[in-house]
């Protein structure tokens, strides 16, 4: 693979002690050019939108009052980091996020603790979840460390939007374009990366209610040798349609199935969980392997480590299919099944529609696993509980 | 499915006789919302661009004075056109077009003829999967006739771009972006339609040499079940990088593999045609089938539409796969191999590397039925021979 045009001047990798990072630890350091948070140019808003009530709150339609901006030009390299009021974007007509989709994007959320203090959940795993994407969409890389400590100012900046809540927190959706304003499907010679804050509450209307799955292998959400292993855009307006029809169905989300053998992939836009018995007769938690078709969820990952932990039952990554599930409910093997996600943190289901058939998925009303993850992550990220997952803003 | 959703009043369908089109003949009559080109509004440039020189012209880098703009929205439907002053937009920041690719486009080109007349080729045949495109993005409907009634005035607008010459052309990009301004994974609620204008000169720098492949199945262009019959933006930006690594293997195009069987499918951004003796010992002309993850290619259509008529030898669309091509060219029994698209009109394929081996493919200095087919195609395109293929402007 060609390398990623280099910015025309060379300078040192910046260290992360310059940047007064909290992140030392995680390891961000990346030695190649990047912009640098300790050049953050930060032009403060005159007047203030009002804050939302947390009650009424829908997912990603109302946003703060800053956002962060950088730029890139593969003849200029990065350029300063910008935090500045939050508007409308001015984009040539012929730019390649537009015709190409030369496009990804990132999930994160801060939450304000019952001490005050507002939080991030593991946000080096998006950083490397997005400069993944970044080289896969051929974007220019930059320093996952500095990225964060600007993202962290930008929240800073906008902390006042944090909602006081122990269930609603401010999404923060980093996104990374190709700006190229030319047509041709080619390496951009241009970028834009920029972040913006989204105070929101529960993800799906129904809330913690058990969702109806539609799975049918009509369509195929991502294949071997393609993107689903990558936060691009491309994965999810091809999802649309899907999804609507799932809901003719009287489903709420699209359970994806890959190959001939009806492979159990993801949800909608969550990775799946299956908590059954398995053939050998063994306690298990099991989803699907990183095998290139799989989102790597950094909730996924999350309940792998948190299950682990407790040694109480076997964690597995490893393939589930559709006759797998089937049998498994015959034989009342599955105890529970549910979704992952940043947005939604876990849901279950309680239907999967295969077939023209209602597979009835149990849903203990208590002590279900799902909701014990629910709480235990919940309660890390809302800094109830001491965790090294947890970063401070 | 869901159906789209209806703008909010409703009004008779648009007659194709009220709107001047002189496409009335092409069935593109749709009985749905849609804008009228006789509503457009048009605001002319106060100072115009210098015209390039055609010969330097490279692809998609230069734009004309003028660009069209069709808003809509699920609350007041589909709002007057505009032809305007070419300028950036301003997009809203959680714009559904740069998070989930909620966005298509087409490519077509205006040929100013010997006679001074512009023609479009085959419009209708765009219209046609842009309509096909915006449904597959759970995108609005609109009448294929209305839009191109308003292409060819914004084409008629920037009538002197269109390059006096008989090799270059004015290249015109219709773009559809979901422009809903919140975050989530939905159907978008705004829409905007937007056509530019480039005057361009030869797709590939290597003019009309023979290019060299790269076949590999690392990568997959599209799958069954995804959007590979649709113009989508997605379908492109997870493609360059693979085009970069056919680069690094001295190769100019990926030519894309599918399924296990390394069937061929297509070339870089272009349908892909063997002219061989098969199996059978037979003369053909073949190309891939369109079942679902092959872009459904205007020259493709129009190579197969012309070598069916001249009735000299066989013409089928059928599958074929590496070996096919291996064993036919130990046999010498492959004529010739050539790419078609609408920015390279058609493109000699050299040689393939696959798995290690560079294939030679036969690329006849002279009377090529490649060149045959280029002659006859820009013939037509430029009003040197006359064609119910053409759409006079």
């Amino acid at each position: 693979m060609a390398s990623v045009p280099a910015p025309a001047t060379a300078t040192s990798a910046p260290s992360l002690k310059a940047t007064g990072a909290e992140v030392s630890s995680n390891g961000l350091a990346d030695n190649i050019q990047s912009f640098k948070a300790c050049d953050l140019e930060i032009t403060v808003c005159q007047t203030h939108k009002p804050k939302p009530d947390t009650a009424g709150l829908t997912f990603g339609t109302m946003f703060t009052d800053h956002m962060l901006t950088i730029e890139w030009s593969a003849h200029s390299g990065w350029q300063r980091p910008r935090i500045q009021p939050f508007g409308n974007l001015s984009i040539h007509p012929a730019c390649s996020a537009l015709h190409y989709a030369v496009q990804l994007f990132e999930g994160m959320k801060a939450y304000r603790g019952p001490d005050n203090r507002v939080r991030l959940f593991r946000p080096d795993l998006n950083m490397n979840r997005m400069l993944k994407s970044a080289h896969r969409a051929c974007l220019p890389g930059f320093d996952r460390a500095e990225l964060l400590e600007c993202i962290r100012r930008l929240v800073e900046v906008d902390q006042d939007w944090v909602p006081h809540s122990d269930s609603a927190s401010l999404y923060i959706r980093p996104t990374f374009l190709g700006t190229e304003p030319s047509l041709g499907v080619k390496r951009p010679s241009q970028a834009l990366l920029f972040v913006i804050l989204s105070p929101v509450g529960s993800y799906f209307s129904t809330g913690a209610k058990p969702v109806a799955l539609w799975a049918d292998c009509k369509y195929i959400r991502a294949w071997r040798g393609g993107t689903g292993d990558c936060k691009m855009g491309g994965n999810y307006g091809a999802s649309i349609f899907a999804q609507y029809e799932a809901v003719d169905y009287g489903c709420q989300q699209v359970l994806w199935l890959y190959g001939d053998d009806h492979q159990i992939t993801e949800v909608g836009t969550m990775n799946l969980f299956l908590y059954w018995t398995n053939e050998k007769g063994e306690e298990e938690l099991a989803t699907p392997p990183l095998d290139g078709i799989i989102l790597p969820g950094i909730t996924r990952q999350s309940i792998l480590e948190l299950a682990l932990e407790w040694r109480e039952f076997k964690v597995c990554e490893r393939y589930l299919t559709m006759s797998d599930l089937r049998q498994a409910l015959r034989d009342n093997r599955v105890k529970e099944m549910f979704g992952s996600g940043t947005a939604c943190v876990v849901s279950p289901v309680g239907r999967v529609l295969y077939m023209g058939e209602n597979l009835r998925i149990p849903c203990p009303p208590q002590n279900s696993l799902a909701s014990r993850l629910l709480t235990e992550l919940t309660d890390i990220q809302y800094g109830r509980t001491q965790s090294e997952w947890s970063f401070l803003v």
